[in-house]
């Protein structure tokens, strides 16, 4: 079995997250999904394991007894006995997070400037992301939608026809120009990277949140929705993976369907 | 000269980023500065410059002849003969081009646990320098301030009443908890990283945008605010460049002063 035998020859990994959201820490998910890379999913396997994901973030630390800095926000990553004189090492920040996992699980590009191109594409796949979050959260994550629903259809508005192009524009270009080797399948190089998977990832939750809006601007980035997104969602076992439970479903996260922000 | 000395062993190193702003493109230029290291800053030292800012983000490009993918939005950075086959390297996204340069300049820590720490930290820096633009743009980035006003009153309150004391809360921490090492100069280990740079001139461009609001929170954050702010902005050649015309004063980018954003 595989997975027994990676299991032996990489160290344990373990994802600090919310549970039961794809949200931020789905990113990390996709990454040891698309590897088949075993991890612990610390929050969604135990209910106790929520502890976990609240004392890397506890506003009153300043780091482990292992010598790590606390987490800002989750995701972290907890990764046995490669930290500093054999501890345990923490991670935290998405891109931070897949930019060690690339390197360990062969999914950061094949040379440094692709290990830095793939890094890229991912923090403006990212920054697509939390534009989406903004859409129903202009101005404060700590208020509930209802109370800046206003300001809400504003933001919608220029995300859906200004921003969406502009990003789904780009990532069909960096696919035109890695077409000889990449195919339109991968961003960077001949083979799957992190920032596929993150890229994919955003553009699913996008689907789910403007459904309108993206049915209507697909056929405009034939590489992107053509080749690209059905490609990676079948890649190797990421199809599987999207089927099973361990695959949580958008509610009140960063991508929300609220039909009033779709286009009419 | 070291300068003369510099120049023969490191590539050459161009910033490409809009001119006479520090906007993104100053978390790069401190990076050189802080270690001396020569770099050209195209677009500043020359009216033509701007041209190859243009040609990097150019709405239609698919990427260089060189094998580079197009950049998302400046800053942008093209380091000679680094590439594929010898050629140009073109990295984006600013940390991104900080990991780069980091590993290159010194600035990324020790080990790999502080190689990432240091990126950490930077991305969260950053993600405070977003919603600082956002408290005058929370609508749209291409309307002006003075049509999304209202907007911004709300959005800048919660800024400075709930995420301001977060991100620094979050610092002084990483400060305290690094103390033995850092002597709270330093976010990672006993050196100064492209972390603290980063840091550093966030805070700096809070200063200038919220000068009522900073200055009431300050003495919270004794090791943020006491330490480590006036020991980074003292280090090395920093002060000679802060105090040079190669640093860009404020004016119309991510850090504005409105006083009706500030505290009342």
């Amino acid at each position: 079995m595989s997975s027994t035998k990676k299991a032996r020859t990489q160290p344990p990994y373990e994802l600090l997250y919310w549970p039961g959201i794809p949200g931020r820490g789905e990113f990390i998910r996709l990454a040891f999904e698309a590897t088949e890379t075993p991890y612990t999913d610390t929050a969604n396997e135990s209910k106790a394991g929520i502890n976990a994901v609240l004392s890397v973030i506890d506003a009153k630390s300043t780091g482990d007894s292992d010598g790590n800095p606390p987490a800002f926000a989750p995701p972290a990553l907890r990764v046995s006995r490669e930290g500093k004189d054999g501890k345990h090492l923490v991670l935290y920040q998405t891109p931070c997070i897949l930019a060690y996992l690339g390197d360990q699980l062969g999914l950061a590009g094949d040379d440094e400037a692709e290990k830095h191109w793939v890094l890229s594409h991912t923090l403006t796949a990212l920054d697509l992301n939390n534009e989406a979050h903004d859409t129903h959260h202009p101005i404060a994550s700590q208020l509930y939608y209802e109370d800046q629903k206003e300001e809400a259809l504003k933001k919608a508005k220029d995300f859906r026809e200004a921003r969406i192009p502009k990003f789904f524009g780009y990532f069909e270009r960096v696919l035109k120009g890695n077409e000889e080797k990449g195919q339109g399948k991968y961003l960077v190089g001949d083979k799957l990277s992190y920032a596929d998977t993150t890229v994919w990832h955003v553009l699913n939750g996008l689907k789910f949140a403007f459904p309108k809006e993206l049915e209507a601007r697909e056929k405009d980035y034939p590489l992107l929705f053509g080749t690209f997104y059905p490609s990676v969602q079948k890649h190797g076992r990421l199809e599987e993976y999207l089927a099973s439970d361990r695959r949580k479903p958008y509610s009140m996260g960063i991508f929300r369907h609220y039909p009033e922000l779709d286009r009419q």
